[in-house]
């Protein structure tokens, strides 16, 4: 079973795997790991994956995990969490500990091995969205989650270790650390001026121009102010909402189109470089409010995030978002 | 001018360099800066580097950089930030930035090129952290600076751009998040119990013995209970220091001892391994406090931090801290 503890200086919580499957020599000299041959997301190998826990466009009627599926979405075979047990709560000295349950999930995003996230039809990024939106309401009612975090990794550099097009899913017991930063910072800010920050932000960005790199009716694209790395770009929706879960099918629609023209944009820009995206939502167990705002972070993994990064939170980012934002305005999406 | 831009949500600086020296472009395919030719670290390439500003070993009466130095502490060439000028805080609409004012300063570490840290005499290295001592106590002289980073990067993928050792400085007129949240962690412990939470680690980890990976008479080093990465190792003193440069030199020698026997046991158990170390201060404006407590962190650079870590804070650490220090106790240090 694995562990996740808590260190008790700043509260961050890690998985600690401890199955022992793997030396400690086994990470003397990782790769970038590329799998070749068989690849167990592509239609016909179902039985490769767990067995499905939502799909579309299967016909009714044609049996579960066989072909014939647009998306399908499946337990992790190798899942940094385990589904059952109880959490089981305890200290050891000075240390918090709890067993690391939890879902992990993986979304096939089509049955095309070589079609990338930015490549599929508006419709069936509208449908990829959906499908995260209906596993969080599924998973949501399981008492032990407080959070679901919903990210891709496309490209070995950015940590995928499949290529056949997929995103995933963890659902945690805890709320990252990351995530509780921003609830906390964006409440400061609701505490002192009663309006929510991220408002305000799409609000000055719309306005300012300068950093905007796209807009429809529900959402707007920009560089970040302060951006941790070059081409850092966020997807936020106007209309305050704090829960992604909640948004109605026709918004997730626009979302899919402010997403699909900045990955496009990235791609034409960067030269298809690897990147990922996170969501960030209201915790599962917080009422719905009016100071924290979902929205989709997007990080082209161009640079280095060495230790030192994460040793000190403190990022050296060559690239103003000004002149991000302009060369993104300008390719096409 | 560079500037430092601060995220209005979590309140994290960054730096963003607006010098338009590169083009966005030029980050589509970053590669690991494998320098060749002339190093201008070497001893007779002292002109390729900015004047010294601390140096060791050479001969009284010799001229300044010039050859016959042991240790040399010079301004980096390209730094991240400029030594000169106003920090001139303002806004931005909700936005604040400052101008980039800062000193980015590279200590050499030797005159061989070939001689890795680890394989410094423990004289050599005392002396090496003896220089950041110095640099520390001369720069907080200057009232514009509230923090200086120290850190070391080995090795391409942890971001040295040069192969000849030297590690970094960084003095910044704000501290870094990870820092301050280090900070504010061990205050609420300190409020609480009255005890600093370094002190009880220490303490607890040296009666557990599971984490243990070595200690002298001054100072502890073992594997974290919660590690964000394979063999994350913290070098702890045993007495209570707030402030790194309060230390005098005898506690740097021993210190010296706990680092070279630290960075011998990483090399021998995962085969040379890539590393970041950073050293966690007390800010230079706030008293020396019984609540915080300097240390080391060093993280070997094993495992891809993609986008997904840094937009969580969320880790999965393949390698239990109690394994991984079992191994480090086992090889040579």
């Amino acid at each position: 079973m694995p562990e996740l503890r808590r260190d008790p200086i700043v509260g961050r919580w890690v998985i600690i795997a401890t199955d022992r499957a793997r030396r400690p020599t086994d990470y003397a000299h990782p790769g970038s790991a590329a799998v070749h041959g068989l690849c167990p997301f592509c239609p016909g190998h179902e039985d490769k994956t767990p067995g499905e826990v939502y799909v579309t466009g299967r016909p009714l009627g044609a049996p579960a995990n066989g072909p014939g599926w647009r998306l399908r979405v499946v337990p992790n075979r190798f899942p940094a969490l385990k589904i059952e047990g109880d959490l089981d709560r305890k200290g050891e000295g000075m240390y918090d500990l709890m067993n690391g349950i939890g879902a992990h999930e993986v979304v096939i995003e089509g049955p095309e091995h070589g079609r990338l996230m930015r490549e599929l039809a508006e419709a069936d990024l509208t449908e990829v969205l959906f499908a995260f939106k209906a596993r969080m309401l599924d998973l949501r009612n399981d008492q032990r989650f407080r959070y679901i975090l919903l990210f891709k990794n496309q490209g070995a550099p950015a940590g995928a270790s499949l290529e056949h097009p997929h995103s995933q899913l963890i659902a945690l017991p805890v709320t990252p650390i990351q995530v509780q930063d921003e609830i906390d910072g964006a409440r400061r800010h609701y505490d002192h001026r009663e309006r929510c920050i991220y408002c305000d932000m799409v609000s000055q960005e719309r306005k300012d121009r300068s950093r905007l790199v796209h807009e429809n009716e529900e959402f707007v694209v920009f560089a970040p102010w302060a951006p941790r790395s070059p081409f850092e770009t966020w997807i936020v929706p106007k209309r305050h909402e704090s829960n992604f879960e909640a948004e109605p099918k026709e918004r997730l629609g626009r979302c899919a189109q402010a997403l699909r023209t900045t990955l496009r944009r990235l791609a034409a820009a960067l030269g298809d470089p690897p990147y990922n995206f996170i969501i960030h939502s209201n915790p599962l167990r917080d009422a719905p409010t009016p100071s924290y705002h979902w929205h989709i972070e997007v990080m082209p993994a161009l640079t280095q995030v060495a230790g030192f990064e994460w040793g000190s939170g403190f990022h050296i980012n060559p690239v103003p978002p000004e002149e991000a934002a302009e060369f993104l305005r300008k390719v096409s999406g």
